[in-house]
């Protein structure tokens, strides 16, 4: 008896990775495909590689269109997860890949995004500390915003091994489907082929309240972080380079250490040998993380830098991961670690 | 009692992907992999992408290497596959990714390789007519090359209702990994990002003689083909332009049905609805053919465009669709007609 | 005593070429700067590459705003020049970059374009016979497509020496910046990197007719014109692959002996040695256009390759260069043949 | 009566930047090319974008081969300068655009590039303090690296205004071309194109040394640097993002003005206005350097972000502009600060 799942949003980029991933999925019958703007055009012109689907005919995001499913995708623009959810009925597992529902404080939400905070749900990253027991069963997950999962999942160790500072540093380069789908100027091809450029610098990323909830939490105590995201010329992948100052008496060894600890068991989180990096391209269209570290001892510093897709992991497959723990499911059902490279 | 395969010249892009769809092939468990130069090496440091394969070491290509499995998939340089072949023996499943076994006519063979011409097996297109009769049961494949691919599916149709002429004319752009992993200055990645730039113009490429007797086949007289490829600045993907003077007589109308009639029920070949557009971005790492046709009445002309992903449909999809064929499975058993985009 | 020159339509892809290259010729002084819906804003933040314009501010379109310049360019949508060019007076050098006035059939331009005809102007490709005489010294010049540039340079010493026959086959690759800066969906980075796809197949493109009136005027009969466009991941250059039927007789010395007669003296036209393959990154940001040819017998067509920057000789060189004819400067002030790459 | 110049080394990326830059340098003749394994071959087969130069033929790199001329570029393996510029004699202006001049401490040499210390030269970077006038009337120039050059022009204000701590944390994106023209497998376009990855992570990058020399000469007091370079799928350009602590009672009008005087008076860095970000496009093939900076109050830093042309300033164009110094010639002389965008 298969799980039937709608996706509401599903002409974007994060609408159309959950389809590709859920279209592969042994357990998931894809239900009711819906849209605001593109409402009543097949999905064959919007997403023209889901072939499976492409008679499929989106309909408008209502509860009623929404109704009868057992799990809901929610790929909105934020401020609009809250609304629908409650449509939804409690028994229905909601799955939201927007913002609206990963932070706790709630000043720190009025203060990134402006308006009322809507509330908390439990936080869909498998891999913090806690998470899965919070996530099996449940029937609402805030899905993590792509670049606070590559973050987190870099630092992740060293906080925990307490063998670092908490003040980090992150400059992440991302892929432009990360810049969703709606044309502007400077997401052309034209301009983006061929070139890097910076965004919001200065602490003004809205995922930097999203990593020093996480580092924080995985440290014990309030992390603080500088983050700049970068765009890079590609359309998928995220390298973030996380650094911060080794605490007193840390060797080389003490890092790589603290590093196999945390991953040894983890599913999707591949430390690699040493000596070898993580590139992006290793990963694309996987639900797998690269994770590499370097004790720079000249400068007293723990580098730790990760590799994810981040359509994938950093947000339609992190999904995907979260609702297997929800329903009960193996948590890698579904879900692939063999990237598509070249 | 799963099928047990092995890879010859497995750090090689071809080798690399028949790779990564044998690690989704319900049927299939992986055994030997062997390179050359590689031999000794990681498979974790030559094709990083393959995580679960990760630990596995490079044997020497040899006999002994290769004995005790039940398919064995050779990704060669040309001329050395009959002599691995050989030793192999007649119950094991040779696949030969490379073009030692595709050209029927040994004077096309000596003209455009330049050396004695090893043989003639079942050609692994099963679209062609005859073909899924000639591959079910066989020993011996031999995997079309990409870009006869590419440019046979885009044609077939237009030969097959014999609406145009026996004079083709093809122009086809494909991505680097076609080139493969040799290092060479002009496939650096500062040379191919921002660049078009064709090669082997005026009838010299290696692949034209293939699209010749594929075409004539079909057509059931001889054609003449007019092959230009081009080297495009992305990883992977052909688009092939294809034309051909219509008969007298020709409509649009009879252009269309003879499509439409051609690919009702082929698996992997989706002919777009009218007005839209063949990309390579929607096969990225699929095994599905985009196909789409138009009737220039101006020029007289019937332009047939294909998308294929050079290495998936192009070599090591077309594989692993011929293999099921070859052991009696189900032809769509572990292929994906669903493209990574964007 | 410098040439003043205005650009109407500064902020697009076409208008920003122009005053890039207008910054580095020695006899132009840059006026004044327009625009539409950009009109209001710093030039800095429209066209960041051009620094020492940075703090001019655009102004509207209007006679007013482009009066009292010696030259002025026109970036306009299509439709619109005539308007503008007609306030502008006899004496002012007006330069359409635009399509309005390339066509001198008013039933082609109607078909194509769907509108009345507002006539024709000198055709700004100085290596047509007869055009150099005809741009010296006018005031009016429709600056050729983009695409007619690159397939009539590529053929037009073919159908010079009367070589091939009257029906051209043409496929051409572009970078995105010849689709502008308007931003539209298929457009965005994510959707073109990786990714090759046609459009306006079937004989629909405008640039069709334009391709007919060249090659025609250089064959002295009609030429037959099947032109399928693709786009290619990359910001700029365009690739044609062009080729028609050789007449009875001819050889792969005579083919070789007409481009090098056509294009001995030409300062922009650069037919490689034999062996030599055009690549757009070689004329990157330069005038120079790459040209190679090449006689499949086996096939019996003459395929001519050509390699231009869409946006220099493409566009905005091609529009410098007739500017200086015009003026009676030099032909080459101001401009390069060397491209900037890797 | 015209400079004369030689590039040793004139088939790779950095000698035939130089000679684009040098073709269009009013006051240079173009004397001798050599090359090595390249001898004898045409330019236009090795740089087919320099079309002046394509029938030149290289020489063997030897003191006859560069004897006679006023300038010579050099643009060979690190080791080999010092040897060649001794045979060249004083008189000759050498300039030296390895790494072989560049440092200052022998151990710092030593370490990182385990081979004897040539000795230390000039350093090109007129923008330093008192850098002007080392290279007036110099015979010997050392060109600085192009991650230094980009992480020293957006930190050089911060520290000479002792605004920050003496920990810089630089994390830079290079175009291909930085990796040179030899062929290796990770540097191929199918690897590149759609990955990002990091390498020589952990204080390993020879460039580190440079920049802690650059930034504590501008400090007056040791400047510890935690580097990690990461290659971004693009040919060209380097986004470099620098932060380091900012120091008690910092403002973010006190950081704005270090850098608006800092660089009020330079003739290729550009500060940009608040709000707008570097990008590498907007520099291409420039000689310009964009620069913004903001301040992270929540997270104490000042984060400071530079983009250049890893081969114009990060190398040939640095070259030249420090050779106008040295030879008294205006210093923008053949230097532009356009970029070819889009």
């Amino acid at each position: 008896m298969a799980v039937r799942a709608a996706v509401a949003g599903a002409s974007g980029y994060a609408g159309g990775e959950v389809l590709r991933l859920l279209l592969a999925h042994p357990e998931v019958e894809i239900g009711a495909l819906t849209g605001n703007s593109n409402a009543g055009q097949r999905l064959g012109t919007l997403q023209p590689h889901l072939w499976p689907l492409a008679g499929r005919v989106l309909a408008e995001t209502t509860a009623d269109s929404l109704a009868g499913h057992d799990v809901v995708f929610l790929a909105l623009p934020h401020g609009q997860s809250a609304a629908v959810a409650e449509q939804l009925g409690p028994d229905v597992l909601v799955i939201d890949m927007g913002a609206d529902f990963r932070l706790r404080d709630a000043a720190d939400w009025e203060k990134f995004y402006g308006s009322a905070h809507a509330g908390t749900w439990p936080y869909g990253l498998p891999e913090l500390p806690g998470a899965r027991t919070a996530l099996t069963g449940t029937r609402r997950i805030a899905v993590p915003g792509c670049y606070p999962t590559a973050a987190t999942l870099a630092l992740l160790p060293a906080y925990a091994a307490r063998i670092v500072e908490p003040e980090a540093v992150i400059v992440a380069a991302s892929g432009t489907s990360g810049a969703g789908k709606a044309p502007k100027p400077h997401l052309l091809g034209s301009e983006v082929m061929g070139s890097m450029s910076p965004y919001g610098v200065g602490g003004g990323h809205r995922h930097t309240p999203e990593m020093m909830q996480n580092l924080g939490a995985v440290a014990g105590r309030p992390v603080t972080v500088s983050f700049t995201p970068t765009l890079a010329p590609m359309p998928r992948g995220i390298l973030a380079t996380c650094s911060a100052k080794a605490v007193a008496g840390v060797s080389a060894q003490a890092v790589r250490a603290a590093y196999e600890k945390a991953y040894a068991d983890e599913p999707f989180v591949h430390l690699l040998p040493e000596g070898q990096w993580p590139a992006t391209a290793a990963v694309h269209g996987s639900n797998a993380v690269q994770v590499q570290v370097a004790y720079d001892e000249a400068a007293g510093r723990v580098i730790a830098i990760s590799a994810i897709d981040n359509l994938t992991k950093g947000t339609a497959g992190g999904a995907v991961q979260s609702m297997n723990l929800a329903l009960g499911l193996a948590e890698t059902t579904g879900l692939s670690t063999i990237g598509v490279a070249p």
